[in-house]
């Protein structure tokens, strides 16, 4: 799916995203990440094979969600993004030195030097909800 | 399970809810929610049958994460809480009455004198995760 404007500037803007994957038993597992674009998908990056990655590789089906700031009447805006999610080995590094600059600040040394090469997932929009400009409660 | 008070705390502060429940094909379902707590129960309510509504009716597996603040080093302070829940009905002008004199403010008139009596989640807490004073990542 293409991203449009409004959503590609949430998406860049140093807001967290809650990442939902699903446990083997089927039950969700919620984690805060970091997030950036590459293309139209939506990348995040770790470090070592934690439990939402193995997830991912198990099942493809996560959900975002974000607070973005801005309110329509007195709901705050938000974005929930649906999508299919895919794992590459190596690259977490560079990805979250980069991504370090918008949520930390320009400037900020993170990882360490010796940080592990890890993983980076990719998630492909498949659906957009939420309240904002990107749904029809706004 | 018996909250502690830096817990409490987090929940009756005004900070959104991601709520995630689980919809009938197993997919994850993610919307934001003000939460309250009647004794160790977390609560949110519902004007009307939203699919979360649906979804916890069907299968009592929730999360709820909230950004809470705070920080240690570069790592946001956030809250993941692990739960079942389940749906009563009627009661949501009045809990969200309530809800809306903290997330949006003293005085504030919500919902409508003819909003629908609703359903009100009552969400017992089994796990609790993230980052700040109730993780080990602190």
């Amino acid at each position: 799916m293409v991203l449009n404007d409004t959503v590609r500037q949430a998406l860049t803007s140093g807001h967290l995203a809650h990442l939902v994957t699903l446990n083997a038993d089927g039950s969700p597992q919620v984690t805060l990440v970091w997030v950036g674009l590459d293309g139209d998908e939506i990348v995040c990056a770790h470090l070592g094979s934690w439990q939402k990655v193995k997830n991912i590789q198990k099942d493809a089906r996560v959900v975002l969600s974000m607070e973005t700031g801005g309110k329509t009447g007195i709901l705050d805006h938000y974005l929930v993004i649906s999508g299919r999610a895919r794992i590459t080995e190596g690259g977490a590094p560079q990805l979250l030195h980069q991504l370090a600059q918008i949520y930390v600040g320009p400037g900020t040394h993170f990882p360490d030097d010796n940080a592990p090469s890890g993983y980076i997932t990719h998630i492909t929009v498949q659906h957009i909800r939420g309240v904002g400009p990107w749904s029809e409660r706004h």
